[in-house]
């Protein structure tokens, strides 16, 4: 479910579940992995990107309803494990976004040290609410951090998707290309931080991530019981399955 | 002093009271009794606005100016137990800004969950130091959740009053729109987020929410003692007198 | 190393170390005690600029590989005391940036309550990174204060020098002008908050520089030793030296 090119020592990552890259148990695990092999394989720098016209369409809505408690327990703490790994990446990560990020497609993306997009039809953005779900505390962090207290607030209570442009200018993505230059747009931040001295590189990067790790490893203890509520909660799961339906990808249920 | 109109699932709250909307302890009273009222009414959303060229001029000078210790933290407490209210409101609140909103006026607005401001010759902000009055650490929360920390230093440390584009370009307001179609501006968002799914909405709007009820109710314990000494300083009440005379206007002192 | 000289209740501290102002312990204690005196004299402003083609380049590179253990650890507290008595003075400060501001000439500029930077060459940023050294918890959070979370993460890994244009955009300086008018746009500025009522104005600037002091005082017991061994890292002494042997000024080394 995950494809890998070396070039020097930028590793890519392209998730690759088709038709949407969406998250489900064995993509989180398989992404957590990858990253671990990253490390033990000295990668210095990792793209994070999508197959087809989705960078990820988020969690696996579907996998998710056919969960009892116990299985979203599991599932959810597989996606809370993958984010943690992710803040605690000893390399740059770039999320190279290909096409569409909504919900967690968006927030793997957060994790990122950067976001470049590819202008035209795509759509990014945190809207879970506009699906029934309740984003929780930890994604309102994130996006404080990234967009600041006042565009996170409206960002999230609106579940506003928006284009290339507007996620650029509030800062959700930091920079904008084309298809064809979304590899070289990637690899040249890479280039260009890889260069700088190693030992203060490094440290520095910890230094301006360590907010993003205590808030993910917070999370891990106090939001994974919301987190699972939220998903069972009755309102949410018959909007979701309103989703599914109108997709015509409505899952067995548990 | 406060005019109410619903409109389907919304209800317009007006300040009247003329000439300049200003918040003497009976309006404050008023509306905190109206933010009350629609929630037993189960109004959904709420539009704040004025009547005549002013949002709101403030807290009401000349009655503040006119009261002994005693009545400044009956008043003040009064102040705070609206800002409560209002944080703690379960529907949006839009402030449709149709005219002036220096000061305690600002501060309303900056409560409610968005600004539409009519584009012309209305000035928004916080020059309580320009009126010789310490804003004190409840109103640069607000501002720094508003507008970050720096704009939020410069913004209380010099007192300007913004013109709508440039109160826009901060952040301080969302949108700006004319005063034909301020009422409808308004009710276009509230429209929008109240066709979110309703428990996903008020779960994620309490959540973006969160800091702002936390900083008034600390901002209540904290806070009303500075806020007496600081309409009780002589230097405060020389300032606001000579405002006060300069509009014709001076009150009878206590 | 420091030329003073008063227009009015307003004083103007040059830094004059040439050739590039480069902050040596005796050239910071020079500064923190002229903040002592502009105190002691009731100067009501101060302009702090830089003679020649720079701010400050910053700390003085060759003066500080020259030290041990003992010597960095008393020039480091200089320089922290340094930043606490401007993060304490009680009157306005303007950093007027007729140059580069590099490094540690930035951090003072972001001790200011206002920079005024002149287009054209002179570039400005954060760049320790880029120079082997790492910044530190202190400089991570003046940069939050002053450009918000993810800028500050940005600017600080990539240790990027900005052009004045690009630093006012992203919100390091506040205001451009040309070196002619310089001064008298600093003048400017310090004349319009000094016409405030005097009493509030105090209490307001106290209020929104309270966790700038908050931070440094902070720092001062918790950073030092980090910093030292910042300085004492081998990895950092080799890219400082190859710095000087690229510009010429070698030091004599301890």
């Amino acid at each position: 479910m995950i494809e890998q090119t070396d070039a020097g020592e930028i590793r890519t990552l392209t998730l690759a579940r088709s038709p949407v890259n969406a998250l489900n148990r064995e993509l989180l695990a398989q992404l957590g992995l990858a990253l671990q092999n990253a490390e033990r394989d000295g990668v210095r720098g990792v793209i994070l990107t999508g197959s087809g016209g989705c960078f990820s369409a988020g969690l696996d809505i579907g996998e998710l309803l056919s969960l009892d408690t116990a299985g979203l327990t599991d599932f959810l703490t597989e996606f809370m494990h993958c984010l943690l790994r992710l803040s605690l990446a000893p390399m740059p990560i770039v999320a190279a976004l290909n096409g569409h990020a909504p919900a967690g497609g968006a927030v793997l993306s957060l994790y990122c040290d950067r976001r470049i997009m590819v202008s035209g039809r795509a759509r990014m953005g945190l809207n879970e609410v506009a699906v029934g779900l309740y984003p929780g505390p930890l994604i309102l962090r994130l996006l404080e951090r990234t967009v600041g207290a006042r565009l996170a607030a409206e960002l999230l209570m609106t579940g506003a998707l928006l284009e290339p442009e507007a996620a650029r200018h509030v800062g959700l993505v930091d920079e904008l290309t084309t298809s064809a230059q979304l590899p070289s747009t990637a690899t040249s931040w890479l280039q260009r931080v890889l260069a700088l001295p190693a030992a203060a590189f490094a440290a520095t990067r910890a230094l301006v991530r360590q907010d993003l790790v205590h808030a993910t490893q917070g999370a891990l203890d106090a939001d994974l019981a919301v987190m699972v509520a939220a998903w069972e909660s009755t309102a949410t799961r018959e909007c979701l399955l309103r989703l599914l339906e109108s997709t015509g990808t409505r899952p067995a249920l548990h």
